[in-house]
């Protein structure tokens, strides 16, 4: 097997020469030849797609990531399948794992936590194996702020309130302070910042938000474990929530929502269902 | 029935008063009274969840959003229910008719493109039915930037280069050009900007991206119809990619995705699919 890095850097390297075929032979959510790296969506397994579960229930091997997806969902859709958690293993132990499965003619399947396309590490594995000549596709899924936004009975964009939808993490040991940006998401004012893996600095990410001056009031929830048995919710305000979150107890995999849509209040009606954010426009759709 | 904005007004007022008690008690995804509000998702009938297929497939009367959502769903999970269309439909024909399929014991549900909590209006329907004693919830969905990164075969968030992801609009009638953010998201360097509702105003949003003096080789990828089987992807960047769309022929609802996730470029692997956002900290957990 080749050294992980350098097939990345490889594959990037056919890319910037020539387009990959493919981008414009199959759609998105097209069944195709290879192994597919799936969204499991946010953990409810209705949740998931469903072409995501048929290719699941298909499966004979499913690499997933462990804690991250609901082991209901696991136990639902593909009890008789070999499962394997991806978590503690490296590109070295999976890359193998999945070729070998698919060079054996058995069906194998990736399964991510919410959509892989955000602050999934599904690419680095898509470009090992495409790399040892294993083809590989995705197929998307709901990412836990919009079963967030549903948990709280809101929308993340709202007229007149919340124009734009940011999703950040905050600075830490793998983000520099200079890519924090989540005061200046905060600062927009009409933008609804949805924090990703941050649980653990809400304190400290509260704390620079009041000390850069935002104001205290801003609505906040945390929602833990979004569409799971277990799910919680906690609000308060960039002021009140980190105490709130410390009371109630540490806890991982929660989504952070700031910014008035998290309290949905004050929205503007759009009149007409051809898309509101449009109205002035007669030349394009909208999602209505 | 009540004024549609004072019904949401008087929802609003409720609220800032006590929190609904079905937020604490009910999960995202959990199948309750009411009418549901449904994200339909991107537009492959596969990509909607398993729980919304379910709630369509038993519905009498599927309230849709039109053009904005595939016919090939429509056939395939509501051929047999009563289908109406919401494009130029407002608050006082759509909320009467809810209701009354309510109040009449019918299995009412809205269906809306993508997930309702992006650019939906979903939340002025609910709480004007609500309002009538009528209730509802969300089911979420895949939102068609997730569509478009799976066929463009990338993250919105890659490790090193794309830390972040705006959702995103153009000014225009009904946004001012001060709560237009775009430039401010593509300065940041490390954000994927992705712009909903914008492809009427492409080349104007570039010219505007020129001028303000961002790296006119920065990628830009439009996919049209992500995961319909029209779907359609022009590549370029923010120098070239106004007259490729423009030669390409007008396109409405597609998806414009701004920066280097677009060109997946570049990136850098995560070594331990314990969460590579976290690898910093022993206290949480992150998508894998």
């Amino acid at each position: 097997m080749t050294d992980p890095q350098e097939a990345i850097d490889a594959e990037a390297a056919i890319r910037a020469k020539e387009r990959d075929a493919r981008v414009g032979d199959r759609t998105a959510g097209e069944v195709q030849d290879g192994i597919p790296f799936i969204g499991a969506g946010p953990g409810d397994p209705g949740l998931l797609t469903v072409t995501g579960k048929e290719l699941v229930e298909a499966a004979d091997l499913v690499v997933h990531a462990g804690s991250l997806v609901n082991s209901e969902l696991l136990e639902e859709y593909c009890a008789d399948a070999e499962r394997v958690s991806s978590i503690g293993k490296d590109l070295e132990e999976l890359v193998p794992l999945m070729r070998d499965a698919y060079e054996a003619g058995r069906d194998a399947v990736r399964l991510h936590s919410g959509d892989p396309a955000i602050y999934g590490a599904a690419l680095e594995q898509m470009d090992a194996l495409e790399h040892e000549g294993v083809p590989t596709y995705l197929v998307p899924g709901v990412t836990s702020a919009f079963a967030a936004s549903a948990t709280l009975r809101t929308q993340l964009t709202l007229n007149g309130v919340a124009n734009h939808v940011a999703f950040t993490r905050p600075r830490g040991k793998t983000l520099d302070p200079e890519d924090d940006h989540i005061g200046e998401f905060v600062e927009m004012g009409d933008v609804t910042t949805c924090i990703y893996l941050g649980t653990h600095a809400v304190g400290e990410t509260m704390d620079r938000l009041l000390e850069e001056g935002h104001d205290p009031q801003t609505p906040v929830a945390v929602v833990y474990h979004a569409s799971w048995p277990d799910e919680e919710v906690i609000e308060g305000t960039i002021e009140t929530i980190g105490d709130r979150l410390e009371a109630a107890g540490y806890r991982a995999s929660a989504m952070v929502v700031i910014g008035d849509a998290a309290r949905k209040a004050g929205y503007e009606r759009s009149y007409l269902y051809d898309g509101w954010a449009n109205r002035g426009s007669t030349e394009s759709e909208a999602d209505d």
